[in-house]
């Protein structure tokens, strides 16, 4: 029976549906992907993802044990409700989990991006052989994840483990969540670009000039050397480090891992984040804790949505 | 049988052993203090600890479930370990566990005092009625203990859950603990004692300047009107409520409580510490949030014990 259990992964971007059928190994045995409806057409975007489900379910042999999606938005894990999604999508869409349910009849599990990314890497990734590890995603904006024993750690009300607004300069600038001198606002690649933009417009001569401003311009004119793309990524690096410190303080995980677009820098990024963890956290605290870039590519949403399915059957009615 | 059982909590200071015996309602039943051992004399400070027990022990009608023990020392919750304690105790003496499970052959566990007064708080205090809340203890230094589903948080490796050396301010002065701009330098009452003494070098009128400078006088002069205390104490409210700003955040709590000395000051503290909670968390996250005074009083650290008893003995035998 086990052998021939089957997991569906999804994975809703802006623009796309993405629909892998799993082995309970992680092996895609088919794969789909469809546009997201257009002109917030709910009815569309609804048949369209039952489409594309019903194009990666397996031959009667095969027994479908359930379904993870994984959402690019704020999830309420206590309620098990999207708040929060692309302006793009129809609002009506945010009830996922009762539609999915109804229509195929198996268990379904709905996760945010950033925090199923975080079990994708502790249990295919960059995080195996450890329990209890932080994901932090460093793209446009920062999030990711807290994985406590195995599972992820969604705080008192459903709403815990967000990481890109811990205060790391209380008297710094306000920032749009409402906090100020956010991580966010200091290591963000949003951040990172909004100074580069100052920096060019005052006269600083840099590489970054000649091309348009973007985070892959950014991490690119770090690799060649460019002072200016160099000193933002090392001060993001300075930030996300002071903020794994608090972390480690707080979580005492045995790993970090670092995702996104701004960690595509490499040591221009990660160097400067590790020596000020060693430089202020305490020895006995940060000994042992491994501070390491992401190893999942492309399907690492995909992935997350099937690492959230297996943790979650695994928890609710032990199947797996 | 449930109505027999019997439970030792005990409570070691720098000068004190405590034990009570108590029901599992928390009625204490008896009570003894002795002096802890001077000169460092291990075998005479265990020779104490076991008199004292013995003391609150029951008659042989009554069964004792288990020992709990409060030290005011830095614990490793994953190996069970004593790491750091009260410069007065033998060294030797931190391997308490050991001895009285010899001594008593019952289960006993250890912690430290201040994340046994957060379990305090959530069983017996200000936390009834919630499975989630962090207490923030604010004394000389600062410390607490995070409650996440009626269990102790602690982290990966046994050390999470520390509050004190979270970073508020990144580029701020160097705390001992190897940190920068850590929470412990803007709102301890080390951190405010330091502070009264320069602005009294300085040459700031205030009523702090006419008694020795304690914490007990900065809250009174606070309470008394006086500027000079109002700003500190307002200061170190505004400090703590950017700290449950993050915590918010990361372990979306139901209820903080605080308590220790410089929460005796009132609203003089709480009151700029909620402001700053309503200015910079998001609704979304604070709505629902309690934040409340410690309502335990000097027992506090025997109804830990007693607590994190109850807990675990729960978890592991399923007895109680």
């Amino acid at each position: 029976m086990g052998l021939r259990l089957r997991f569906i992964a999804v994975e809703l971007t802006e623009t796309e549906i993405k629909a892998v059928r799993y082995t309970r190994d992680a092996v895609p045995e088919a794969r789909l992907v469809l546009p997201m409806a257009e002109d917030r057409d709910v009815d569309l975007a609804l048949r369209r993802l039952r489409s594309a489900i019903l194009q990666v379910w397996p031959e009667p042999s095969q027994t479908v044990a359930g379904i993870g999606v994984a959402v690019p938005a704020l999830f309420d894990y206590r309620r098990g409700l999207i708040l929060d999604a692309p302006d793009a999508w129809p609002r009506e869409a945010l009830s996922l989990r009762a539609f999915l349910t109804t229509a195929f009849d198996v268990p379904v599990f709905v996760g945010g991006l950033m925090e199923l990314i975080a079990l994708a890497e502790y249990r295919f990734g960059a995080g195996q052989g450890t329990g209890n590890l932080i994901y932090l995603h460093v793209g446009r904006q920062i999030g990711g994840g807290i994985v406590v024993d195995g599972t992820l750690f969604t705080g008192g009300n459903g709403l815990g483990g967000k990481l890109g607004h811990m205060t790391v300069e209380a008297s710094g600038p306000p920032c749009r969540c409402g906090n100020r001198g956010c991580l966010e606002r200091y290591a963000s690649g949003e951040a990172l670009l909004a100074e580069a933009a100052a920096a060019l417009q005052a006269g600083e001569p840099s590489a970054l000039g000649a091309r348009p401003l973007t985070l892959a311009a950014l991490v690119a004119a770090a690799k060649e050397g460019d002072a200016l793309a160099r000193r933002l990524i090392a001060r993001a690096g300075r930030y996300l480090g002071i903020a794994a410190v608090d972390l480690i303080y707080l979580f005492n995980p045995q790993r970090f891992v670092f995702g996104g677009e701004l960690v595509q820098a490499g040591d221009a990024l990660l160097t400067p984040l590790r020596e000020i963890v060693i430089e202020r956290a305490a020895p006995l605290y940060r000994e042992g804790v491994l501070l390491q870039r992401a190893a999942l590519g492309e399907d690492a949403g995909l992935l997350g949505a099937l690492a959230y399915l297996l943790t979650e059957l695994r928890v609710k009615i032990d199947l797996v």
